[in-house]
């Protein structure tokens, strides 16, 4: 089998990398971080596959940790629940995984397919289904693109575990949010069950790798005193997230934040270093989902909009906004297989609520 | 096989009987009475029979409808839903069931086993797990005597569908709990997975039947022009539930209602016909918990507290009651299996939270 195996070094920059595309929210990975480096320190392996060393028809079971964020620093997470989770829906289909797989490669999701893989002996593949992070279990390419969240199976870490089969993939998450909160406010979940072909077709490719290569020109560039968005605009241009662009350089004026239906929503205001005048305000629901300078739309959903330390590049989650800091509004553009009418309507402007036409980010600000 | 059909006459009856069992709360049974009766008019049968008539290790799948009663009415059950709960059920078993039964024979529920029945052609056992209406999954005979509620199935009728394996049954409960809140309001489900061995150790043998025989008793004393009360005791006589008798007559002074965390808590202030200075007051959650007269308890769960209509006999559920309303509170003694410490533990004073002792009912106020 190809693929690579996982290193402590990789693994850091992966995690940086994930944070850059939890856009503000996903969920800091640090922790998860640590729970993979407990297994490799503990000598077990994670091997990260491309989908393409997968037989068609072995069979994919993508997972994650369901719940607020906030939640996972305050209950640690451990690996019994994910193993569980992933059981409980083999045989709910009678077949073993081939492989698991991230459903979201932003933020702490990118992690626990890691501690599956470690636990398991299962392979990674090097792919998702959000491209970034997104709050809720129907927005992913794969449900865009046909393939039912359902059967999908739910697990605490005590040993509670269930098997929702809901008719759409929205009831899926209703259902879903409903037990996550009852097993204690987080919950492993496996669900849109596929086989490596539906993969292939349906899934935001590389974005592991992806992440790697964004932790690691951040590093890079603070280790050579580079300019780091500089560094990763470069990097960016070669893969299919191919448009990096500074929006907004400021400090932090104004930050709203409440917690509303086990969600994160508020809105962070950022005045120019030399201008009080020129302002940026961006909008959030655990992830930022529109940027605008001066009342004009810079970047929207699903255009990744990432809020950076000025100084390091080092990615700065919702919670962490404080007054004064100063930040770089950072855009990257999402791949085409993110922008059809279908997941548009799914995760644009429209599936949260926006009235904003969704128009492209390179559009919007022009390109590096 | 024996047992035997259902009629449309033994159905009145039974539903009758059931509301009596119910004790203030259950569920009026009436809409679930039309749902079996448009079984039987569409040609369909249903067949009771007594758990010996099952071989040792025959699968038997109890069945129910959960949620607030109130939103029975609202939203009038259909078939589709539990029949998918049974298969949701049988396929997580790799196995098929060969009879139902109720969870709980008082109420509403005492329906929901009937309408499986007719649906698949399945006989319905004639015990259950309550003896009468409880709140709450875990306060059943079964569980009290160390059978697992899960795995159990829960639907809705829009095709929904999961499978809970909790820990505990008090878990169970809880999660169950939250998904049929996203279910809206109401689901079905098929819970403690039994053979037929275990259902004559566990359960309340004879419950249906029972049901019939009240819902019959009050029947002929309306058509004979003869006290229901009288009636209703001598039959009783000769059954588990030995002992039954009038603790008050009064009429609603005071009634005292609310709607919390899902339940129907309050309290019923009776006074009596001849002396306003002598008083009963009933405390409810969902079903009727304690009788107190002159602040004496005078009948305690899990002795049954019936509120029937002083003329006729008919059981008036804790939303049906109005200030003025003629009612005479009937207890009814609970069978021995209900009585244990840990059947008392689970269902009875301290289960509710109540701190008075049990003190069985014909000690409270004598026999009849």
């Amino acid at each position: 089998m190809g693929g690579f195996e996982l290193t402590l070094d990789t693994l850091r920059d992966l995690a940086e990398g994930a944070a850059v595309l939890g856009t503000g929210g996903g969920g800091d990975p640090y922790v998860g971080r640590l729970l993979v480096e407990q297994q490799l320190r503990a000598g077990r392996a994670v091997r990260i596959i491309g989908v393409d060393e997968l037989p068609d028809d072995a069979l994919v079971l993508p997972c994650a940790l369901m719940g607020a964020p906030t939640v996972f620093h305050e209950k640690l997470p451990g690996a019994a629940g994910i193993v569980t989770a992933l059981r409980t829906l083999e045989d709910r289909l009678g077949r073993r995984a081939a492989a698991t797989m991230p459903i979201e490669c932003g933020g702490f999701n990118s992690m626990i397919p890691l501690v599956l893989g470690a636990e398991t002996g299962l392979p990674v593949v090097d792919a998702d289904g959000m491209g970034r992070a997104f709050p809720e279990l129907q927005m992913e390419t794969f449900a865009v693109m046909g393939v039912p969240g359902s059967p999908m199976s739910i697990a605490s870490d005590h040993g509670d575990a269930g098997i929702i089969d809901a008719v759409d993939n929205r009831r899926m998450e209703m259902l879903a949010r409903a037990v996550t909160v009852q097993m204690g406010g987080s919950a492993y979940i496996c669900d849109y069950p596929m086989d490596a072909r539906e993969v292939r077709r349906t899934a935001v490719p590389g974005t592991l790798t992806l992440a790697a290569r964004i932790g690691a020109t951040l590093r890079q560039a603070r280790d050579d005193h580079r300019d780091p968005f500089a560094a990763l605009t470069a990097m960016l241009a070669d893969t299919i997230y191919s448009h990096g662009v500074v929006l907004f350089r400021g400090k932090v004026a104004d930050i709203e934040r409440r917690t509303v239906a086990g969600f994160a929503r508020g809105r962070v205001r950022l005045t120019a270093m030399d201008d009080p005048g020129d302002q940026m305000e961006i909008v959030f629901q655990n992830e930022h989902l529109v940027a605008r300078r001066n009342g004009q739309p810079a970047a929207i959903v699903p255009d990744l909009i990432c809020t950076l330390n000025s100084e390091t590049g080092a990615p700065v989650t919702t919670e962490a906004l404080t007054y004064g800091q100063r930040l770089t509004v950072y855009a990257i553009s999402t791949p085409r297989i993110m922008r059809s009418p279908e997941a548009l309507a799914c995760f644009g402007p429209a599936g949260f609520g926006l009235d904003d036409p969704y128009v492209p980010v390179e559009q919007l600000v022009g390109g590096p």
